[in-house]
């Protein structure tokens, strides 16, 4: 593999970054020419990813494409401990079985996006086990109180009263100790996670090595477009949703968002994203940019004939409905506590009334996303992007402001 | 051994401590008729101890008078680690070589107050030396960063913005393991170590032992009756002071503080001690109790042969001067720069002018304490007690406040 030059890769590496401290010293290594260690840490806890995860997997993809080296860092000597406080029951101790079991649905579900030729897979309690509580002191004594607080859940905890077990300020420690051990050119993680790299930083220059460059990725919105992806707000992709799931809520997402998710869930360069981009704006239809992400997201996760079954079933679902190709697109304001389906419509143009609204609707006439409405009351939230139906001729893709 | 009953070892053991916490549960202990485990941890930092030292050695030997078992206990296992972070200069890592020779000292000096036979020397190397970085973790989540604040030089230190290295709050968690370590079921220590001390309560309660009773003794006042016996303020008797040092120096403290001392450095039982002071309010001469006192101090450091030798060295010396037994005594102001020794001669009414002590001085007819005097400019400083004296009749106990 030829080593792309420093712009070109930084160009690419860039895309989508919350923070890159300090930027000169990323052009610097990169300029080395050499392979980069690239560290970036997971819970040991059972994995179970959505997209907004792979956010940092792509990133580490990006380096691995341009020859860096990447360590796939398992915290599994934290997780080992668990919360020996009792205080937070969502973090048992974990055993040697837990943490294999996990580190393989992890490999299983990495291996996705990261190359697993250039993907080495290593536990923290590597060096961490062995580890004295002698060591540790050691470690406690490079870093002070006044440090620790500027951590903000440390800070906001302290100010409230809360408690905070002492034993929680040896965990940023533990992590930043990890560079240490990896003698890692560059981590990556989220943003919240800014803190805990910045240590790994710090701890590295305490033991006379040079500090690793800290890359921050922000957190991806979800289907909604404006919440962050999580579980519980129902509005992820699993990487091991089922393709035409994956694809049919891949092109549900606001358009306002697509752009977004190309720099963070794709793994397209910038030139071919820049031309996608040039043809929407220049008039091409953006259903078809969506259908492209679809089909990239669906054949990673996949496959790529699983990936076009899934865009013709897609197809074929809304050409039963006969949709015209150039659906009316209407705004619809919606309010924090959402807009019930009856005003949606009038709202819209699709019918004349509330009262219209709910005779549709009794009459089987109504559908939303192809499925039919049994309850007109029913509230749809700000964020919303739907195709509303009132029989065959009445259609709009409706986004609910 | 016969065990006396618990109100006859309470009386004794309670006498000159500063916090006894809680009362009830010594009480408790003491009838339950058991040789108590009693603790008490020292800095493996070279020893050289003076009689302030003491205070908590003679309440040690006083449980061990009572058949209790007594862990002389060297806080070896920080005392290798020294200060990490280096702020410190006076707390150099210790190795094994050093960590024995200061013991052996310890051992040469303390043997002189405790019992060797009810003794047992430990290092908190033994438990802590095999200790992991995840034990250590385990321990640190047992107490929270409010609790740690509670403690005077943290609290201060934060609250003036001062560093406070996390490994700083380990050592609380070390000194209070060592008592979950030995199951104690008393420690003792100085009045600073209060903090420490419940530490050590508090982890043995939460690895479900009985939590140990808490004992404080006050530091000693030295030799001038007012300020803290310490090196620095050279107001200190050394334990291995030669025998006439130590025997002139126990006679120089002022009355004031003699029964103080008297309880907090004598073996003597309280009766013995009751006797003596209701001799001297019935007007028996204080001096023959100092006496009592610096016999035995020296007898306990030397041997009686060498206390008698010094209470006579001491005598002849005043008894050259021919001193009356009943000195006039006399109070002179000094102030906190001290009262030149021409001025205390004129307030003390022994020379008519200071010009009139220089010439005096110039004579040769002026001492101080039996030794004569060369310059009458020289300052004698608040607190000290002496005998002044100008040829053979004028002569007088001169305190400077």
């Amino acid at each position: 593999m030829t080593t792309p030059c420093v712009d070109e890769q930084l160009a690419l590496l860039e895309r989508g970054t919350d923070e890159l401290l300090p930027r000169e010293e990323l052009v610097a290594r990169l300029g080395e020419g050499r392979p980069l260690r690239i560290k970036a840490g997971f819970d040991p806890t059972a994995p179970d990813l959505h997209l907004g995860h792979t956010v940092l997997l792509n990133k580490m993809r990006q380096f691995q494409d341009f020859g860096h080296e990447v360590t796939f860092l398992i915290g599994d000597f934290t997780g080992r401990i668990g919360d020996p406080s009792g205080r937070n029951a969502t973090r048992p101790a974990l055993d040697d079985e837990q943490v294999n079991a996990n580190a393989d649905t992890y490999r299983a579900q990495v291996y996705k996006v990261l190359d697993p030729e250039r993907t080495v897979v290593r536990f923290n309690s590597e060096w961490f086990g062995p580890m004295s509580a002698s060591d540790l002191i050691r470690l406690a004594s490079r870093q002070t109180l006044a440090r620790m607080l500027e951590r903000d859940d440390f800070n906001r905890r302290y100010s409230e009263q809360r408690p905070i077990a002492l034993h929680e300020f040896m965990y940023p420690l533990v992590q930043g100790y990890d560079s240490v051990a990896l003698r890692s050119d560059v981590e990556l993680g989220g943003t919240d996670q800014k803190f805990n790299l910045l240590m790994g930083r710090e701890l590295q220059k305490a033991d006379g090595l040079p500090p690793q460059v800290v890359l921050t990725m922000p957190l991806l919105e979800g289907l909604d477009g404006v919440q962050k992806m999580s579980k519980s707000l129902d509005n992820y992709i699993g990487v091991e949703d089922p393709a035409e799931d994956m694809f049919g809520k891949v092109m549900s997402i606001p358009d306002s968002i697509m752009w977004r998710w190309f720099d963070l869930l794709s793994l397209r360069g910038n030139a071919a994203i820049a031309a996608l981009r040039s043809g929407v704006e220049a008039g091409d239809n953006p259903r078809d940019a969506k259908v492209e992400l679809g089909l990239e997201i669906v054949e990673r996760f996949h496959d790529r004939a699983a990936a076009e079954r899934a865009r013709r079933a897609f197809a074929d679902r809304f050409s039963r409905g006969a949709l015209p190709d150039d659906l009316p697109v209407v705004d619809v304001v919606a309010g924090v506590d959402g807009r019930p389906i009856a005003n949606a419509l009038v709202d819209a143009g699709l019918t004349d009334s509330t009262s219209d609204s709910h005779r549709m609707v009794k009459a089987g006439a109504v559908k939303i996303d192809g499925e039919k409405i049994e309850d007109g009351r029913v509230r749809l939230a700000a964020g919303v992007s739907v195709v509303m139906q009132v029989g065959k001729r009445r259609v709009a893709r409706v986004t609910l402001r």
